[in-house]
């Protein structure tokens, strides 16, 4: 399928190559069309890599990525609002604030969350919160954590997140846990700070949680 | 060795038991001396069980574990200030808000925690967290969660770290991860809104992560 991936960063990378080596097209939208980032990535992976701005990447998918950064992901999205209107965007930013050291805090948190602030923003998209609990090379390669280990999704409309659900498994994520609604956000969110510490502790970002019952 | 277990709901009553049954003497501490479900715990529990006020088990014990509710947590601890200078103080609590209906929100997170909050009442007391990340049951039972399965620690004071890792090697907890520092309290009490959702998804409160490298 045609797939928009916002942002040039290392989130942005790994899933615009994961995509595009599994055959799809994809279109990495960013600020401004021709991004040094885009440009290069697009050079690197074939006919099936083009880049563009926001908008652009927005129109030209059926179904989008959001991989900026949390401080600025409410403008990215927004940036491309009518072109998502009736999509699925896939939301993996985190609202991460470095600004004041370590360890980082969170820009929202506990009564609200970035994916429910996107939602509101694009209420015509369908969000789907997904793969923000791994970095970036697990969450295309989930073989590169040894054992069961899972993936959380949440979002408020459900053939959507069955459509991201199947894009998981195609990453090779066999376990998917579905938490609920778009409010769970918070929960995919507010991990991250556990992330953080075990990243510390673990002196690794190879690693991911699994739920053992 | 002489504990003190404040308070006397699921995981007071949980945790005390279990250490009565390791061979500690306990006292169970509340509000008020002679709580109805404090003396019903100690007839069930032979000679080596006792219950009091915060201020007597705080005395009594040469460590405490803090089980009373988020929203109390503070004013139990302070109530036995005096008597726990210079000891470890387990806190197991959750700053869990209910009071706005379901999911609950925290009443404490990113910039603090409740564990912090506590370490800053209690200056002479070393706390360490540890627990709250598993349901009560669990807690004393890790083995009612099959496979691998890991419990957080974190505090200011390495030796109290330990002695508190020996603790919960003694009621079977095989893999202790030690997230650092008590500001490290925070990424435990921010887990359990990723916690409840689980609850939901997995309609049981009988689970638990284990971190995958």
């Amino acid at each position: 399928m045609k797939i928009a991936v916002f942002g040039t960063g290392m989130v942005g990378n790994a899933l615009a190559t994961k995509l595009v080596k599994l055959g799809h097209e994809v279109k990495m939208g960013s600020r401004t069309a021709g991004n040094a980032k885009a440009v290069e990535w697009v050079k690197a992976n074939g006919a099936k890599a083009s880049q563009g701005t926001f908008a652009e990447a927005a129109a030209f998918g059926e179904l989008a990525f959001n991989c900026t950064l949390g401080a600025g992901a409410l403008e990215a999205v927004q940036a491309g609002k009518k072109e998502l209107a009736g999509k699925i965007l896939v939301d993996v930013s985190n609202p991460l604030d470095f600004s004041k050291g370590m360890p980082p805090t969170l820009l929202v948190c506990n009564t609200d969350s970035l994916g429910e602030q996107i939602q509101r923003a694009l209420p015509e998209t369908k969000v789907v919160k997904a793969l923000n609990t791994v970095t970036a090379t697990v969450m295309v390669e989930p073989t590169l954590v040894k054992g069961d280990h899972d993936v959380f999704v949440c979002g408020n409309d459900a053939a959507a997140k069955g459509k991201v659900k199947e894009l998981l498994a195609s990453f090779g994520w066999k376990q998917i846990v579905d938490l609920g609604d778009l409010t769970a956000a918070r929960a995919q969110e507010m991990f991250l700070i556990l992330w953080v510490r075990l990243y510390g502790a673990l002196q690794s970002p190879t690693f991911n949680v699994h739920v053992a019952r």
